[in-house]
């Protein structure tokens, strides 16, 4: 297993057509979830990625294994809840250019998730552990669930690397200032958005961002300023810059990021390499509707190698 | 208002084939739930209906409004939560002939109802208050919030309308008997199936069951047997012959029923003429896919007078 | 040219769900038309058939002609109105096993068809010339039309064939006998249903009503029974029984039995045999939902020959 | 009641892809109608909105009616007419950024409102009667209906508002000015756009245009200029600027306006403020496909008023 | 591995709506393969299947591995040929009750499947081998695959089931009879329906075909009657009957007999008892549209057990 | 008969989606093909077009023959494959502001076309002929149908027009060139592109383009230049610009450019006027979805001339 990933992923309802969502009539289902959005990308990309999580023994909780599992993800290790529903949402488009969603995952088989669920076992030979700031989030015992895994993988040597995306929605400030610091403090790699850094450490400057990662024990930070990335570590600041591709869907861009970077590593790459595959990977999912239904294989990313990209 | 009904609407998602959901990407929503359904059958027959419950301050609270409001039922008592969403629930058509449900209705804002929301404002000059017995398996609160309905219209001198309707589903059989039984004793006409009094009165005889209510305290028993319905008074037994159509869909027939027994009732039929026209109404329902969209008007009930039923 | 035919023919919107057309959002456009879907009929059996009509220059008018050229059917003397629009329909499905339409065809250009729309010149070499009796009921300037067409016809020599068709929605009992029955005295062969045969000659009797038909001057009376055809002329009667079949939709029955009858004549079968296909073709029809969708060709009758017919 | 208006509104089809509508096979039903978009805006708004006039007996109508219900508009003075039918149109999305429409409304019951169906009771303790330029070029009764009405409201010490909505599809200009211009007599606002004042007063000036209807007897013309609106009084002229979004749809966008308008003013507002307010509603509708999906509710108006406001 | 199957699986496209496919515009993507429907019949009951084949590098190719891959069948050894196409197909509902196909697999990467592809590596430590008689129809390559599979099989004591499927639509009796004869020779179980009996030994009498498997060097043949199966062995003659349900779509039926049959037997069920939950697992299947997607997992079949299933 | 052309056309499926295909589960089918997009433009300008090919006799060869006898084009010619299916091909939109196919044509009745195919009969009276080099691409027995066709054109004094739109997909460059080259030796009217241009010869200089091709024996060639196209005799050269629109589908310019062309020409405009309007013509196909969709009738250009076009 190269990268071992936990959390939420829900069935996604998108509305046939824009508008508030008392006029739509149509849906269609799909999937979404940070963690399985990053396992979906390296299993794409032909890295061997688990995804850990609950969820219900219902049909949408079959619908989204099938998902993953078709996509080539190990779902080998996810628990089902014979009592708790697997989570789902609605998007409703209001506005150009804009998106909000509805969630049903209060009491999810996901939000029940608890300490050990990551077990060594799990994440034995895993060069990655990766999770998001979503995660504790949901529920006190998700959040001791996160708080277990990194720690596991501390002592396993397994490295941790976290996205904090962190969401207001969810939780309040208060409550996740201190949860995501303390996680942080287990994190090799952060990769933090300029939003993230505003509520976490109280400034949007990126290298300030990423020392502030540093201070909190990470090796590497790469922030994520839309344009780009800036990658921080003890003795180096370095920009990598994205590519300019038109924008369909914004949504996903993060997740996407990450896979590639993360396949990067994998593949032997610097980091700031790496970050170059990440906005690579990025810029496909945003042109089309559909976090996973974007991501590039190694065949498309090799195609666009010599097109798409701007260092 | 002719009649006051309280209970759960929701949110209802149909799936575009039959099939485990697991393999349906499509979904068409409309809504669902016993009480607005008899509310919505007497707004379409020409009397005055209230429809009284909680939705959440969200997209399906808006379109459930709007979608019965639009069929001319009244929704001013209705309360707005700020923090739980409109229950959803999805439908699947497994095999031939039969159909099972998935909720997402726990701590709905319906499950959130308490005493007082059905007031004596909102019951005043009602002929009757009609309620089943779903309701009081959604929470404690629902189900202190039907008991002082249901003692506030008795005080009142409005006629107690309920309908078992016992969802095992929902809650256990231990639980729900000694309820049922109390709101009875509340009760001056009940409406059971079968099904109903086997689990109420350990019987599946029509008359034993009707006989049973009335010990409880009911005036008048009508109890559903599929194919018609036996109405018992401690001086009468009288059966009521239903008529004989095709059925598509039978979900909601038994909503159907109680409307057209009821709006019999508010013309000055005879319980058994309230039946047969009952018996009509659902006979127009079942011929149709969705539970208000079969529901007959005025006109068409007229029509059918004199071709469709049977006594 | 073989047969030449005139009728108003309109865009046809389909309810995707059954229900009062109030609850049904989505619709799906084809076309339908007695005179057409006869003509249809014989250019998929390989015979030349020419449609005369009036539709609007407005994009349905664009839509049917293109569906009717593409089905082989002549349409060079069509003519546009560039004032009036083309009929429309819509379809609803209120219960088990019924249909009723909502017509927007008052004033629509067809019902500006008027004297001389059959000229000579479209009638030329042709064996038959066919109408129903929906035409007559459209407009005054209709009725001058169709009679002034048999008239055109007889004097030309091509055998005039009436459908009566009568339809009490679009005109009185009053208004339509005695109009139907000055054009039953221009036919060579009706074609009436019983249900034709009581509004006109105040019997269900097939025999009677064929000789009815007889007594105002045709040759020919296929007196069209449900289950089969009795034909009727001075000297013979000869019942001939339909093929039996599930029907999925019976709309389009009479028109599809016509078409082959027609095609049966025209290869110089007896009227027996030609109705034997007749009922053929009809078989083909309501197995399938559309009126011209289900229509066979060639290969397909010859196929069936051998197993569907009964004597 | 805050707000009475009168005019027809029809059953809108739109096709579910661009292109002459010949090609377009499947469609989707929702409803439009620029005094019923105003009505519909200020209910959405919180306000008090009756909306009259005549539909059809039949489903269309019954669903109209449904859906403006619905969104909380009175519509207890709307007249069903037994005979003629609800009028529907098709839109045709032909060339990028242009839209068409084919009518069936020729004959609507719509078309036969009369004077009278304005009536004192239906007007009593309204604050502003509204009507557009669109009503009296339906019909000559209808023509009648609108003066009758306006003479009314007047008497009644109703403020009269009038959107000119100049529409040479539906009749000629040589017709529509005199009847405009003595409309305009009895308009206390009038809401006329550049193009209405062109062929009106033959000046595409907005402060022309503006002065032109006070000559005519109105006290506050709002002219809109597209990017804004200048407010003219016989003291005063106040230019008040729109606010940027993306246009996605912009049919509705003056409706949306008038709503805003009278809702500003009805919360007792200055015109120009009032006229800000109209901008704003404006600016939800045109993000959306649909004249009515996209209007905003109080929460929303008051989020995007410190955002997206430009004065 | 419990059971290894190989054939080809194509992309299927269904049409919304019977009729011609002349007139359908709308269809939908699923999938359709005899052989992988048996490996996700029998993944669906928690065996381990895998399922062999060869499919293009292309995107049709990646939707059949991923929801085979979705249904927890194993595609490790599946093929991908850079050159051909994975095959696809289109169903018909020309007549009630028929279906048709219309195929583009001609020359698709399945046709190009060789010896070797089922190789003592892909059969290890399996407990069966399945394959059908439509695979050799495929191409010369693919009979000669297919006999190199058997024999590979029997040689390492996997025992062979087969399925003979004959289809006459892809090759002549001439050319079938002697390579399924051939073929059955290395089979240990043959399940042959009564049609495949007639081609291939001239009778339609169960046990005769049963006895004719026999004399070829079959253990157990399963003769396949429709209402149930008859158990031919040397010493033995058992008939076991079917379930009685509604038959939706009949397609797959077969396939699904199999899946349950062979989940019997790995489960150490007597064959007759096997052959019972054969036609369990069939009973789903034909109650639901689609070959898979009707299949029983465990709970479902276990609950049925009671009720269902008669011997 | 104006122009006749020949060449293959097919059912084309478009995704309801963008993304890879795999993803995508809905498809609509319609048809395309450069020259019968040719044809079918210039019957929508009121000339007569005759398409020549060769189709299944399968449903999707009857839909193709309907659809282009329902655009007024001339199907006599086609001939029918009772063995060789009619080809298909898939749409996918991966990228934002790109598109690819899938292929199913190998083997296609129409790539089974032979010399004599396009007849004298078929050319007599013809001013045009007009072919792609796409045609001589699909198999060797379609190249010595095209020359074959070209020659016999020549002969009949009909003037050949060619598109050589070399599409390297299908055959290899060093295939290509001299079929192509050759068929530019019989043709009048050559249509390059510049790609084209590049591949031919060596220059995307369109001058030179147009030089070339007079030297291989053209008199006339087009050179199109994205932004116009560059005329070039051998006495004259001249740039006709196109007009500015918004482009949503640039797919089926080249034929719309090609079809006004022509349709200049038989109208009598010299060579600029006629390239105006094939700019025109174009214009119009290009802000809607599909290749036939957009097509301009008559009185669409004669609207457009005013107002879009620039010289």
């Amino acid at each position: 297993m190269d990268v071992v990933t936990m959390g939420e992923s829900m069935a996604l309802f998108t509305p046939e057509k824009s508008g508030q969502l008392r006029y739509v009539q149509n849906y269609s289902r799909s999937f979404g979830g940070a963690e399985s959005n990053v396992a979906a990308g390296l299993a794409k990309l032909g890295h061997q990625a688990r995804w850990i999580s609950r969820v219900g023994e219902d049909e949408f909780g079959e619908a989204l294994l099938r998902f993953l599992r078709g996509e080539g993800v190990d779902t080998s290790f996810v628990e089902r809840d014979p009592e708790a529903p697997t989570g789902i949402y609605f998007k409703e488009y209001r506005k150009a250019g804009s998106m909000s969603v509805q969630y049903y995952r209060h009491g999810s088989a996901a939000s029940r998730m608890a300490p050990g669920i990551v077990s060594e076992k799990a994440l034995k030979g895993a060069s990655f552990f990766h999770m998001t700031g979503i995660t504790p989030a949901l529920s006190v015992s998700c959040r001791e669930a996160v708080l277990d895994a990194v720690k596991t993988a501390s002592r396993m040597g397994v490295r941790v690397v976290m996205d904090p995306n962190l969401r207001l929605k969810l939780w309040k400030k208060e409550e996740a200032v201190p949860v995501l610091k303390e996680l942080l403090g287990y994190t090799d790699i952060a990769l933090p958005g300029v939003d993230d850094g505003e509520v976490l450490f109280g400034t949007r400057d990126p290298e300030e961002i990423g020392r502030a990662c540093l201070a909190l024990g990470c090796h590497l930070a790469v922030v994520k300023t839309g344009a780009g990335a800036l990658l921080v570590t003890e003795t180096d600041v370095e920009q990598v810059e994205g590519s300019e591709v038109e924008v369909v869907d914004p949504v996903g861009a993060g997740d996407a990021f990450c896979a590639g970077f993360l396949s990067g590593l994998l593949d032997g790459m610097t980091p700031a390499e790496a970050a170059a595959r990440g906005h690579q990977t990025a810029s496909f999912v945003v042109q089309v509707k559909g976090d996973v239904e974007g991501l590039p294989d190694r065949r498309e990313l090799a195609e666009s190698d010599s097109r798409d990209v701007r260092r």
